[in-house]
């Protein structure tokens, strides 16, 4: 960390506020006198040094952060690649395609069976579903909450298709137990209550990244999340908030390449909420696998017309047999092509 | 309500769709053709009408909201301000200037209860100060937790100031019992979950503007609090994320006539956390009072230099006392004007 | 487009504001009567229509246009895909991915020469390098202007690549007219006079999106071009400008298929401004084509270390080599899948 | 500025780096070396360090910039506030509210003579109106070109009131002689060209904000003119593109305070394309004056239902005589208070 301090700052101001600095946390600070103006350079452990704090003292200028405020998710302090495996054997982060597809609401028993043997059939691992739903409006379908994770589990004993559902509450984490990959929607990004809950578990978490949330924050509610102890956090690109409105969100598929280099953990995209439209969902998932992503999570409907969310985003099954083939075609010649 | 259907669509279709619409939601449709175009006009209580899958029917273009979203919340049907009245007297929205101030964090007894005095004397009318702290590293101070609502009480007791301070969790409810208004967090703003269980409540709530929700987004989620009975809402914006990083935050003060325009509930301005800088909290107090906002909210320590959270922000004790005065007397001003 | 009128609106009014748009446009005035409001649909050519007209009458509660605001762009009007053919055979849009590569600045003969044999060898169909350099600071490098392009028509004739290059004025249009393809970079995407003018050559221009342009804006700024009697537009994403630091700006994939869907024109793509960082351009080209680009505009520099503009994100010769090799083979997978 | 190298770099190329920035710029390049990473400083005048060509230098890790890449605009080498003042006596920047206020568009004789008669009477000391009118559709109103120059140089000899017009082209400098300000448009902040070409006149630019600049790279386009040698900038402040729709564009008053403290150029504010709505013009015109605005740039129409362009945000001619009685009031208790 660089502090820059002001001009006109004294001798008797840097002494003092060096032993505070060595005092407050375990950093050695070194001095570099210019003509005018004073940086000090903290050596050690700066992740936990609160930059409002520096900001705040009379004397300083301005701060600058060299090293990532993040350790656990840091890939320098954990080169390889992190493999989320679960007990049944599905595997994410290890290479291959990992294709998490299902509707955005469990509706019924015949609907969450029927579209999770197709998408199985189209060679998806998980199913993924909503019970607890996060609508913008209090007067929008709300879920069928433990009746859906109950038919989730259902759908789970048809087709051994492990579940991927979102949590909203730390009060639900309970019922969550028998989920096999917890969700942590974009709105709830930081909501750091449940992340620090969420830590307590050795639940693989999807943290699907914030409306507005630049990837540093995003990297940081992950390490809320390693910092109580579960290792196992896996990352979703689901597009940003913009000007333009084209589209639901906008897709920053560069934060793909860029996530895997900062840190260890697996990542992967939601082309559905991200675009919004059914008629760019394959588009969007054939260029996620060409940005090194590790997975897609793609929102399919046995009728999406007749949806209780999410409709206009919706893939059929058909649709969806078309898009994996292409996707894992694509990620065959990918993987060629990049030996 | 307003739908556009696409071109090609066969009057079988549009009679289906109109009885599905008609069956489903309480409203008439009307119809009216165009040349190679049909529109629908829904009329009746659209609020619960879900866009989403309306824009997923096949034979659907686009569909055009006329009517708003929320109900409870629409100054149509409210006409009137509405007012919050402490038991202790203190009143939001009433015509006059109420200032919310105090510390970040609540740090300790003699902190809290210094700064409560000085805030007092210089005319606000609220104590704000934060026990349960959002942060973004898991290795920033997270607050004194419910040590902190304790000093905060304390600090009431002293003064005769009411507390506002930042829930963060449904599992907090009880301990939030003897806070007089329950502040949720520009974090939070989507926490659905929370908002149900505060709209459960009698309390007050302040609710913060979300860093990338738009205005109806805002308003929505006072929707939710008062759909579950609680009509205490005071709205307050605190600045929104943009490109710009020469604020922390870009206060959007247009957004205080809009909000009062659409709804009835009152509207405070928080400039230190929109600005994030020291230097811009009095004179953003100031357009904000001329921008029509029922009061303030601003952050001040005893000591900004040593502050555990947000010093940059923090105005000291005596240039709050500054800032209350001139701030009062440009709501004066603007009063005499505004006639 | 849509009319929505408002509550208590009189029929006189009605009466008068249809007569008046009869006149004003060439188009016909629906009509339809709901309880309590009235909603005008307008049928014909609505393009010429003055939105902000419409939206300043004080019976309009607002407007929704159905049609695009193009004509000559439109795919409506255009369904077959537009190829830009050069007079020495190079062709965009045709199906092939057509890769423009070269230095942000063009720096000496030798410099210019050097890189244009290395990315032609490489595959390259284009040289590109700029004259005329847009910089922030008036103190930055300004580019070597006409000196510049007679440079580049050596390596041209040295190479046999059709050169592409930025034009900043008017007045420069003239100086322009041995170039094969004209840019207008991010900063002039709304310089309306610009457009006006290279509307009336003949030459291939290639748009770049403006930073903050919505794709409707894009879009309208080559039907400029095309209202000037020159059809021969590229459109090119390369990033739009959002809260996100971690890149320079943020790459719209997305636009990618909907511009497709929109319009005839060919779209490239250039994820070296997009990222403005040499390590992710690569990654990003990949995920460009599998967006369904035509192609890619790359920065290649004999020695970014030393560049005199946008050394960052320069690749080197070698790098290139790399980035156009899998480029080709993953276009070609890509083309195989979608069969 | 303060350069951060990456760990690993040997002496030698840290003295061959030092050697080539000596070289380069007249800078002195102090070094410090901390545990693993060297930092160097660069004392001296680091305006035209191109900051891009640091980050491209392979042992660089990464640049901060301590010094504002501005100088002429800069307010520590110019501490007192420019004063632009007409030969016929009006000044802008001395302490006074100035308004400037007309049409969007010049549409007729009697149209700008009406009005401008009605803003001077108002209080109104310039007349504005656009002549050249950048519009997103080729199809829409462009403007009445030079005639619209001539109608508003009748209404100057009619009423006095000095004209501020909008420049599009560097084509039209010349036909901009007779104009006594002359306004460079959000779309062309960054036109370099333009600006410099103005910068070799000694007229008064009026500078908008770019939609999507930040305020350094607005500061910077004021720096292009003054660094041709055209002291004369006014900044106007007209809104910034956001995710939010309630509004035109996000209105950023914290920008007045911020510019007025980095330089020394007068700010004013255009609330009438900021929000792009009446209904909010007044009420952020008074924000705009508690935010420390030296003047304010209003649209006034005779008849807004009829206007040519931007009828919906034009005030009339008597809603603006209550703008400008009030602006008036609360600036003189402004002034009284900030004493």
């Amino acid at each position: 960390m660089i502090i820059v301090l002001k001009d006109g700052t004294t001798k008797e101001q840097i002494i003092l506020f060096k032993a505070a600095l060595e005092e407050k946390y375990s950093v050695t600070v070194n001095t570099w006198h210019g003509v005018g103006s004073t940086v000090l350079g903290l050596i050690g452990d700066t992740t936990a040094i609160d930059e409002d704090w520096i900001n705040a003292q009379e004397i300083v200028d301005n701060v600058k952060r060299v090293q990532e405020p993040y350790k656990k998710a840091n890939r320098k302090f954990h080169p390889d690649n992190t493999v989320i495996e679960l007990p049944t054997g599905q595997k994410i982060g290890d290479g291959s395609l990992c294709i998490m597809a299902g509707p955005c609401s469990v509706e019924s028993e015949e609907q969450i069976n029927f579209i999770a043997e197709r998408v199985k059939t189209a060679g998806a691992s998980f199913l993924r579903g909503g019970a607890f739903k996060p609508r913008t409006s209090p007067y929008s379908f709300q879920g069928l909450k433990s009746e859906g994770l109950d038919l989730l589990k259902g759908a789970r004993k048809a087709t051994g298709l492990p579940i991927v559902t979102e949590i909203m509450s730390t009060a639900h984490i309970d019922m969550f137990e028998g989920v096999d990959i917890i969700q942590v929607g974009a709105r709830n990004m930081q909501n750091f209550e449940l992340l620090k809950q969420l830590g307590k578990t050795n639940k693989p978490i999807l943290l699907k990244r914030g409306l507005s949330s630049t990837i540093e924050e995003w990297i940081m509610s992950a390490e809320y999340i390693m910092a109580g102890g579960n290792d196992n956090v896996i990352l979703c690109e689901r597009g940003i908030r913009t000007f333009e409105t084209a589209t639901r969100n906008t897709l920053d598929l560069s934060a793909v390449p860029i996530v895997k280099k900062l840190t260890h953990l697996p990542v992967i995209v939601d082309p559905s909420h991200a675009t919004g439209k059914e008629s760019l969902v394959q588009q969007m998932s054939l260029a996620a696998v060409a940005s090194g992503a590790d997975g897609l999570m793609i929102e399919v409907h046995n009728d999406p017309r007749h949806a209780l969310s999410d409709g206009a985003q919706s893939l059929t099954p058909d649709q969806f047999d078309i898009l994996a083939q292409k996707a894992f075609a694509l990620k065959k010649a990918y993987d060629e092509i990049n030996g």
